[in-house]
């Protein structure tokens, strides 16, 4: 029988553990000293929570696992960390405000499979609940910033930030009402910056979008750059750029205007958005897509909670991160000493000097498997301990071990009682 | 519309993350000084995996989540830990013995519900696979010992150490055969420890086994206490009394054989278990069930590989463990500072003396709600943040920030040079 794991699933092993481990635990630091905290949420929801009104869109739950359980109840794995978040905060009234959390965790869909696609993988979000204020976004994007500049010693990436409502204002301006040709358009600006001209017009026409009005968006949102300039150009009474404004002077006492460009193309596939918008892309490596993402969100809240809870978060491409990570990140296991027995007589002296050494914060292996002494030899050098300790009957006599120093060859005969405790 | 968790599962707060980061974390350091490393897999396995051959019961399996995913494929939530690993294994045939993994992460059962039972928890388990040697469950044992009275203060528990081989010997030697009687038997003597004479003679009876051999059975294993005292009263030619005397004489080498205790009705209830066997009681707290368990599997692996690969582990209950840790272990979030503003005026140099702050990795939180100055000392009181800084105009004007102490009250001028960056 051949035994297999879920299609979209991965084992991670030692090493990848600790990169991923070290990436999360550089990431957090930077989320704690800005006063994220953690919440934790099931990796299980109720279905009428994943499929909430406005929520998720059908393709999303066409993705997501689910199932009635033993007691006859609809559940699913969650899709991302937002809307277990929600949930929690319907389920917690009174909580304090602003609430910023942070969570890394597990999220599940069955997507097509293609290279650098999960059906498990993780997402590292973080959000400020309940603050209308521009200073929210402010506080997100620097805080990705900074998570991402700790992370990548030489950090080459842009922020590219937008507001949703300058698009659709535009659209509206140009007499588009008709929902489906809204969203049909949004999704037509989203391809901005990667299709042509040509294939932009085609895709507009598909929206019953005339070339001419298709025109007009392509010219006025065609923009990117730095903020102060795209800024400059912009009609200051058209929605969301007094906003964007606003932003951007945050940005600017953050520190991080050097990392921020405004995109007006950026308008994000997700329905919840509202205004503020922004995806980080690696100068040179744009086809790995956005690495870090997100905006503001002011209504998804009140389909959880029946009030007016504005919010806004970021989320960093964790899986992506990693994956930049390695081959450049020197970070893995390692052992300090290997203690080697000669024969099985010297192995309560054996257990001791490990367990000694362990005791001094060492990290020690000794021989679990009754190998004779050539074979953990071999196993010690495989396993690329840095030192071992040969305990033997002979040295023993003379209340000695002897070291060996795995990088030079070196061997040095030291006292029993310096290793073992007692 | 009310939003609620899925039953049995839980959602963790900022103080409750804390806490569980601390402990795991604690665990991990002890583990990892041992040399046991890290594998996670999937929280979703195959059907075939997860059902595999003598490998979970049907009690199990009944209450394992198991649905028929997007393409038609039967896959389910893992119950445990180990049953991923030997599919790891399986899939990894080269992989290098012993292999010594530690693994913390999420397991799920729809189980009854009842006080201190969850649907979805946590395993911490540690395995050596590959090693027939009672090292390796001496190495297990002592690991766990360590991770114990790392976490706990004191710690007060006893480690009940077991071999099944002597309670299936001695069933053999009364001339019980049938596979139904032996299990029964079994099941029986692991009640041992909580039924009284007259309620075992009748478990005993279910199973067609006579009162005098009841009271045998009763007589012979209803031993526990000092290793020493055990072994000697024990026949030294009964299969598994040699086995326990050696991993008795390792345990005295890794000198924690005042933590362990022999105790001849522990027997486990999973089936997979073929020699060695523990269970960990907090001394006064018996009604906890074990915290800590495990025992020597020579047979699973085979169903997986084809093998013969003896392993043997034991499981943290962690859940259990931070249960008992609560209240009594003092970490929780902390602000060095709060930066508060007079007014929005001030709001670039109030940013810049946060960024600042952090920078010198200080836990730093600012208004990002355009709150009011006094309901942003309000608030700063509220999330007990140890230091205030205020950033005013007319200080500014002298390039002075007010720093208030928070435990005590009192305020300071400083200059902003010596908090902004710039």
């Amino acid at each position: 029988m051949e035994f297999e794991r879920v299609k979209g699933t991965r084992d991670f092993t030692a090493d990848e553990m600790k990169l991923r481990e070290h990436v999360i635990s550089q990431i957090k630091s930077v989320f704690e000293k800005r006063a994220f905290k953690p919440l934790q949420t099931p990796a299980m929801e109720k279905w009428e929570t994943l499929a909430g009104k406005d929520v998720a869109g059908d393709e999303l739950l066409s993705e997501t696992y689910n199932w009635l359980d033993q007691g006859d109840r609809r559940i699913g794995l969650r899709y991302d960390l937002t809307v277990p978040m929600a949930r929690f905060i319907a389920m917690n009234p009174n909580i304090s405000l602003p609430f910023k959390r942070y969570a890394c965790d597990r999220v599940w869909r069955y997507e097509k499979m293609r290279e650098g696609r999960y059906r498990e993988f993780y997402q590292f979000d973080i959000d400020v609940v309940g603050s209308p204020s521009m200073l929210a976004e402010a506080e997100c994007i620097s805080t990705a910033i900074e998570a991402l500049e700790t992370v990548f010693t030489k950090a080459d990436f842009v922020v590219k930030v937008n507001n949703r409502k300058i698009a659709s204002a535009l659209l509206e301006s140009l007499g588009l009402r008709k929902k489906e040709q809204l969203q049909g358009a949004m999704r037509s600006i989203d391809k901005m910056r990667k299709l042509s001209k040509e294939e932009l017009r085609k895709e507009f026409a598909q929206y019953d979008i005339p070339a001419k009005t298709a025109d007009t968006i392509l010219k006025t949102l065609g923009k990117q750059g730095k903020p102060e300039e795209i800024l400059k150009a912009l009609d200051k009474d058209l929605p969301g750029v007094a906003e964007l404004q606003e932003l951007i002077d945050y940005l600017k006492s953050f520190d991080v205007l050097d990392k921020v460009e405004i995109d007006l193309t950026i308008v994000r596939g997700i329905a919840y958005y509202t205004g503020t918008v922004y995806e980080t892309y690696f100068k040179g490596r744009e086809d790995l897509g956005s690495i870090c993402s997100g905006g503001r969100y002011d209504t998804l809240l009140k389909t959880f909670t029946g009030r007016d809870i504005p919010a806004v978060g970021i989320s960093i491409g964790i899986e992506r991160v990693v994956d930049l990570l390695k081959d450049k990140t020197d970070v893995s296991f390692s052992v300090d000493y290997f203690v080697a027995n000669v024969d099985k007589t010297v192995l309560p002296t054996a257990i001791e000097i490990a367990e000694n050494l362990r005791k001094k914060g060492y990290v020690v292996e000794m021989d679990l498997m009754d190998r004779k002494f050539g074979k953990q030899m071999e196993y010690a050098n495989k396993i690329n301990a840095k030192h071992v300790v040969i305990v033997g009957p002979k040295d023993l006599a003379e209340k000695k071990v002897t070291v060996k120093n795995m990088s030079d060859g070196k061997e040095e005969k030291k006292s029993v009682d310096s290793f073992a405790r007692r």
